[in-house]
């Protein structure tokens, strides 16, 4: 496929992802299908899908077959999926609507939407272990470390510990920048990481590039979604807008400003391509996805 | 050790349990402390560690190492935690108390409770996939598959969403059965295949045998469960008493009969007994332990 199709190379990747997550999700026929429901609610039918496609275009990169590449970003994804459930639920976000529905709690209710969140993660890790994602096990145990790494109390369960007491506080922009790092830059990094270790051995500099490349795109990611959050309207967005800032919740645009914030999500933009500049053509998807992530409008 | 120093040994087990526990859990002085604070809190400094002895007493079977028995124990132990932390929250049990404290969300807040038991799960997956378990890194990928089934939506979460759907319903012995082979059975299945697993290669036969052993056990430990709900009080449990039988959730008691339900666990055992009558003496200590779960008061 070439460089210039990347809306159809997108679109392929979200329709691929929502055929294999309704394969790999247990069928609602399964006990306890009010359970199964809640995990299949949460998970398909809705998202950008920026995650898989970071797993497949950093897996292009080191060019890993699309079997595991599917595997390791659907893993990702339900982790990315789980975390909006909990994330939504009263004693968090208490938020209602996601991706343009109802959240799952008010869908369900709040103890399978609990239990689902649960489940999914437990899912994801089954996952990389019963699924064949590198030619040595050794690696798989290795990428399903880092993966557990960049799901817990160091990543992303860790940022969103921080964003809580973040709450009401006046914060520093290193502070939000930590925060962000962990809370949507571990998965995020993780991603990258998980798709290009599906394939075959990167040495020690292109990791490094890899994972440089990853941490810009996940901070842009955040600084964007700020900048929308505050620009847009709930409509086009499919979850509230301007949620964070009535919350009390600091913000890039609230820290920055819009104008700044804006110079800022460029400036990352550009770090980004930096960190791929040794890469060949093959990197060519992480470069459009890079520019999809900071020129989107939701 | 000989056979008859039980005390003794699940003791030990207990101790080490903590000391393993404590070394393996973030350190509070890492952010976000208090996310390693309620983590710390719900996993160390109580339980009966019936799980990790499960582990320990199986690996026993298969000449299994120490430090590999502590890492899969520990991993198996942060699950059950987690879970329980999950358990007591207003949205599922609303618990108050537990383990002679209280509970996480009591203690800290919804929130960060919430986060805790998520970051738990994860660093459970994170021990299994770092640490070394078994000589064949793909056996060490089959246990945190196994692991995680347990764990899931099939395993232990799909058992408590069961327990949700049967509060104020009546239920027949072999629905109520189903809920617990699923809700507390997984786990102690697991715990005793992960230890075994930790050890030399064992045949099918024998691994048929542990798993009999395995599925008698987690259900005499449910209507033991039941029963001491039902006879003590608050102060011997640790936790509220006769609350099962006033939130109307169906128990072992509450179908059979207190005097029933006693013969039951008398059988269950007997079968567990009977699924290692093939075992030589290095199944003492599973034996020993099935009569533990049982007999105890508490």
């Amino acid at each position: 496929m070439s460089a210039t199709d990347f809306p159809a190379w997108s679109r392929d990747v979200a329709g691929r992802m929502e055929t294999v997550l309704a394969g790999l999700l247990p069928s609602p026929r399964i006990t306890p299908s009010r359970l199964h429901d809640a995990m299949r609610y949460a998970t398909l039918g809705g998202g950008k899908r920026v995650r898989p496609m970071l797993v497949f275009a950093a897996g292009e990169v080191a060019g890993a077959e699309a079997a595991r590449l599917e595997v390791a970003a659907a893993a990702v994804e339900l982790i990315h999926a789980y975390s909006l459930v909990h994330d939504d639920l009263p004693c968090m976000d208490d938020d209602v609507m996601r991706r343009g529905k109802p959240t799952c709690h008010v869908e369900f209710d709040e103890a399978t939407a609990l239990l689902a969140g649960d489940a999914m993660q437990s899912l994801a890790f089954q996952l990389l272990a019963e699924h064949r994602l590198a030619d040595d096990p050794v690696v798989q145990l290795q990428m399903i470390q880092l993966f557990a790494v960049a799901c817990g109390s160091r990543g992303m369960a860790g940022g969103q510990a921080i964003d809580l007491d973040a709450v009401g506080q006046a914060i520093t922009l290193p502070e939000l920048e930590n925060m962000h790092i962990h809370k949507t830059g571990a998965l995020i990094r993780a991603s990258v990481l998980l798709g290009a270790r599906c394939g075959r051995p990167l040495g020690a500099a292109e990791l490094g590039g890899l994972d440089r490349y990853a941490k810009c795109v996940g901070l842009a990611f955040q600084v964007v979604d700020d900048i929308l959050d505050e620009a847009a309207d709930s409509a086009t967005l499919g979850k509230t807008a301007g949620k964070d800032r009535e919350a009390g919740k600091p913000t890039y645009t609230s820290l920055l400003g819009l104008p700044e914030a804006r110079k800022f999500a460029d400036r990352l933009l550009g770090d980004a391509h930096e960190a791929l500049a040794s890469f060949d053509a093959r990197a060519d998807r992480l470069r459009q996805l890079a520019d999809f992530v900071v020129r989107r409008d939701r």
